[in-house]
């Protein structure tokens, strides 16, 4: 370079802040995501000097979001002066939100750490006759009950995983099929509104998703796909540590690839859509039974009847196109099943992921891996926080020391 | 925040270093994907202050990365005080690369510039007996002819679009089916220790669809897939105006989604996969004919045979079928069609982009637009050099000014 060393004073402070902001961030990502857990690894896995770590490591131990102790065991590869490395984890309760998960006929909340704890769980039913303002007083009494309960604990966000469509950009619920009276609802205006906090709204299965990277099978994955089967087939899809949104936030709609153009009618005006053949509703009504547990118990028995045997097999040929489209799809390194029956799901998890990794279309090169959810029908409630803690490591919430 | 303001001063130089840089390359990027014009929308775009935004302007200028004129015309919603404001470009040839095109049967390569200008073009089929040496020898000598021939300007890469399966994080070249003698080909490795040149490799239909986002009918999109058509079917996506690579570089794979799992057997295991019904080689052996060409004269004639008509019938049903899987997988807000006979696609793409909008799982919520590609079957080797740019973005490769 023939021209003078770069003048770096003409920065301004405001882009010097902007800097300290993101490497605080990215210190509070790193710790929660376990991509490092002392300063040593912080400085390899984010590019920066010892004594940058060193700063920000300080300062938010002085603002108690981090505490540093004495490992019990040495880290592997480290050099060893008989001292292992002071392990770094996020303070409980230091950064913390609240959940909310609106589901078609109830809607749940609870406030959550960072750290995946837990607390102030309510649930109410949705009556039949429900409409936007008995959901918004629902809401608002639930959420108002966990920042009364909550006082001294500081709530950076409220955070709502939802039924879809959504316009998850203006925090606008549109028209859920077959939800009651509500559609339309401008929800995350009218509760920033009443509560003075920022609201994030993201769909259900993104939720889920982001839940099993922060706190479940995902822990450590960079790229997964979690797919959902209830009344409905969709997928989360968590693509370099975030949600695989799209341009409208409608990505992952899996459920709707057509595996057959002559099979049923499918509402959303396609016909065989992949969903009509494998979410657990269908399965049930299909076989004719009420229960998973009463599937599960026939499909133990010694010898179930063929018809039943037809049906699973229908339902496992529909699975395989399912895990083959995503795999060559999206490539993730994990699928992770969900919102289903685990005891059902599980029989089956084996021959999928054999099937999988012998169908999709660049085998014998990569390893993906099948895992049930760790977290449960849960698992959008937990990711509904995860939204908000995603925003604290995008710099776009800043953290608000209480000490 | 109870505690006194931040240190600033503790920071080190190099992460200043760092901020530099990234802002630079954060300019760069934005006048390259036209997302500015001006200081003052670059101001806007990257949330810098305009003082910020003139000192890296300013350097930029002084090493001839950009240069400054008058606009003709005043920019709409600009305060008119008879100035219009100064258009910024990007200097032509001041940042540039070599692109490379791996094909089945012969390889191509050029010069291009971060504006699109071209030269030195070479082409050569690859004979019968080709094999990695004779493959290596054939880039070597036309890789050397062009910084040979183009000995005055600054190269900063190569990039290397290929038929796949690739790994792309070693630049390593794995086992394409059908591909001469050729597989198992440290192609980056002899190519970097040769030339001294960073390397960077990515399959065809990403670097298409990067193409597009750069020099043709992605301009200024955030979101869009770029679907090839032509001895196969695959998706480069482009979400967040990158490559969507999920975790082995395998993602898009969308031609191998089975929309009849009792259809023809698909080299990939496979049954039924969408490409065996959309891929262009298929469609002419379908139909009996030989060329595109043919095909269009056939069905431009008043009465086609019947026959035709019915492959072609079957040919839209399952792109259908692919568009709106497409548009449920990745929601993008736009799809581009090539590697296929443009007067063919485009007789088709009215009714695909109505049916899309009218089938995908959230419609009347947004629309996607389907535009045939821009750039045509050059589109892999135009982006082979826009995957090296997009180093640059990410500042991993560092700008070498000349002045």
């Amino acid at each position: 370079m023939k021209k003078q060393a770069l003048n770096l004073s003409t920065y301004t402070s405001k882009n010097m802040q902007f800097l300290k902001n993101s490497n605080r961030a990215a210190v509070i990502r790193a710790l929660a995501l376990k991509k490092a857990s002392n300063r040593t690894e912080l400085a390899v896995y984010l590019h920066l000097t010892r004594m940058a770590i060193s700063n920000i490591v300080n300062e938010l131990r002085e603002e108690d979001f981090i505490r540093e102790s004495e490992s019990e065991t040495p880290c592997f590869g480290q050099p060893s002066n008989g001292r292992p490395p002071k392990q770094l984890t996020l303070t409980d309760w230091s950064i913390t939100s609240i959940c909310v998960n609106i589901r078609r006929y109830s809607v749940s909340c609870m406030l959550m750490d960072i750290n995946g704890n837990t607390d102030f769980h309510s649930s109410s039913q949705l009556p039949k006759e429900a409409d936007n303002q008995i959901l918004m007083d629902t809401l608002i009494a639930q959420i108002g009950d966990i920042i009364t309960k909550a006082s001294d604990i500081p709530i950076i966000g409220i955070g709502i995983a939802s039924i879809g469509p959504l316009d998850i950009y203006k925090k606008y619920l549109l028209n859920p099929p077959d939800f009651r009276n509500i559609r339309d609802l401008n929800i995350g205006e009218i509760l920033e509104a009443h509560f003075h906090l920022p609201v994030y709204l993201d769909n259900d299965m993104n939720c889920a998703s982001l839940a099993e990277l922060f706190f479940g099978n995902g822990i450590s994955r960079r790229d997964l796909v979690f797919l959902g089967f209830s009344s409905g087939v969709g997928a989360g899809v968590i693509m370099n540590e975030k949600i695989l949104h799209g341009f409208g936030g409608f990505a992952g709609e899996v459920g709707h690839i057509s595996i057959n153009p002559f099979g049923p009618l499918c509402p959303c005006g396609q016909h065989g859509c992949i969903e009509l053949y494998t979410m657990g509703d269908n399965i049930l009504k299909n076989v004719g039974v009420k229960t998973f547990d009463e599937l599960n118990r026939i499909l133990d028995a010694e010898d179930p009847p063929q018809f039943i045997l037809n049906c699973i097999q229908e339902y496992l040929n529909a699975m395989y196109s399912l895990v083959v489209a995503v795999a060559n799809s999206y490539d993730p390194d994990i699928l992770i099943m969900g919102d289903i029956d685990s005891v059902f799901i599980n029989r089956f998890i084996p021959e999928l992921e054999e099937y999988m990794n012998s169908h999709m279309l660049n085998h014998g090169y990569k390893h993906i891996k099948i895992l049930p959810s760790a977290i449960g029908n849960t698992a959008p409630l937990y990711g509904a926080g995860s939204i908000v803690f995603q925003r604290v490591f995008d710099g776009e919430l800043a953290l608000t020391p209480t000490v």
